[in-house]
């Protein structure tokens, strides 16, 4: 893989694939294709690039070095292995090779060394679970972790530009939760993506993890509020020192969505003891769902791979 | 008490007095007069009640048998004396006197009958405190509480008519989560208030729970995400069957404020065996903040009164 590499985004029309474009242009990156459905072909996009469409020759033609996935987890499944077969590197965000064995699940901070076992697909793990895996992997290391509970509250850019339009078309009084996933009769598959990848991420694949998920009438950035029982005591004044000081995370008093929409970091706050528990903490946290959450975490995860390239 | 008490609603402009006065005139009160601040006395409001001022005198002069107030706790701390001075039953939402020894704090279906032991004050506990506390009294009852964790989602209702108002006029881009509360360093006082006043109602003192509150971008209708730990083994279907056929309860696939608007009982759904604790159970229940919440609790007490008078 070149130092600047040729990147390639698809789904670029999406909510997190647009997002993707204009990283990679801050970043300064300049050798960046936009690829999406054949609807959106032809179209030109903020700053220029003219869609191309995403079909196994375009993505298979070996013109590319890294592509970044957002789309849904059927099209990563049929167009990802075409992109693989022609040399490139595939970051996916997708939950279509999460869990597979030998596919890196990566949160840069966390676990970065991981891509480097990649056989051409690393894996963006889900919205919630990549600050949430953040926020955890500072206790685990600091004190051990015994249970996690979490209750969400994820905002409509997590479904998809289509939600964000419908939201913003929406009179308040229609305000509601929704719980928009796949139920499958006792929970929903986003709960169970959160505890799986959590798992996976921070290589503790028994820890216990229980979370509700729940859809907010907000536009951009994701909340989770936090119950953590540690192995060992830890003060609520030390995770916030821990956290605080650790990469990717900023400790912010009341963190929330919109202090978080257009941060790189994830925020975390209200760190106290857990009052039904002297073993546990409770926090909340904030971060940017199509940033971090996404998109961001894609990009890290490819800078992460070319620095120990530099470094080689 | 008469049978049809002369009532009066103290704080009768605001978001709760507003729908104390509908569902008054709903369920056929016909002696019914509001009060309210200088500001708006003299005003007609729907229904054709014309709002008089609330001062130590109007609420002191002995012709109104039960006040129900929805004031600040400020005004309830000044007025609610000369209106018990005057020999009228005041049922109090503020948290003035919720915590006091010799008031009860009431949510009929579970301690209606503290009510009785009234010294002219009766208090209407907190808006979460009260759908929490009667799904808890049924999983009390038949397993015993060992610990509970609540996440909340409430709405800007909670927050009074001014905050709705800025809700309707805002638009969806600056929609954020909100922690709108009173912060003693570690927790709102919202938190606490839910902690010490669901102890109180279920006779608990002990009991450890803990609580994170958020406001969301919603107009009506707060919700609970809960994680409740029983003494006991409590089957998933075992407490749906229980608080299915709970008073003031109705079971509810997926809960959500929305679909709690506008009705009596409380919504509870998503009853799970926690995932990451055998012995718990995961919760989510929705309800009317300004009904159940509020309004409708309050004068649910007055009819059990009046309904233990009948009896008597």
């Amino acid at each position: 893989m070149a130092d600047r590499p040729r990147i390639g985004v698809v789904g670029a029309t999406g909510a997190v694939g647009r997002v993707a474009l204009e990283l990679l242009r801050e970043r300064g990156y300049d050798d960046v294709r936009a690829y999406s459905s054949s609807r959106s072909a032809g179209s030109a996009l903020d700053g220029g690039v003219v869609v191309e469409a995403a079909t196994p020759e375009t993505l298979g033609a070996g013109d590319v070095d890294v592509f970044l996935f957002s789309v849904g987890t059927d099209a990563s499944l049929e167009l990802v292995p075409h992109a693989v077969e022609s040399g490139a590197l595939c970051v996916d965000k997708s939950s279509a090779f999460r869990l597979t064995d030998g596919v890196p699940l990566v949160v840069p901070e966390v676990n970065g060394e991981r891509a480097r076992e990649h056989e051409g697909i690393v894996a963006n793990p889900n919205c919630c679970s990549i600050p949430l895996s953040l926020v955890l992997a500072s206790l685990r290391d600091a004190a051990g972790l015994r249970r996690v509970r979490v209750a969400t509250y994820q905002s409509a850019s997590g479904a998809g530009s289509e939600a964000m339009e419908r939201l913003r078309g929406e009179p308040s009084d229609a305000h509601d939760l929704g719980m928009d996933w796949a139920f499958d009769g006792t929970e929903f598959d986003e709960e169970t993506k959160i505890r799986e990848e959590t798992r996976k991420i921070l290589e503790l694949p028994e820890l216990p993890i229980s979370a509700t998920c729940v859809r907010v009438p907000v536009l951009v950035g994701h909340a989770e509020a936090l119950w953590v029982e540690t192995e060992e005591p830890l003060a609520p004044e030390a995770a916030e020192r821990i956290l605080g000081g650790a990469s990717g995370i900023r400790h912010e008093p009341f963190p929330t969505p919109l202090a978080a929409a257009g941060l790189d970091e994830v925020l975390v706050g209200r760190i106290r003891r857990d009052p039904a528990d002297a073993s546990g903490l409770a926090l909340f946290l904030a971060c940017d769902n199509l940033r971090k959450g996404a998109a961001l975490n894609a990009i890290q995860i490819v800078e992460h791979l070319l620095g120990d390239r530099a470094a080689a």
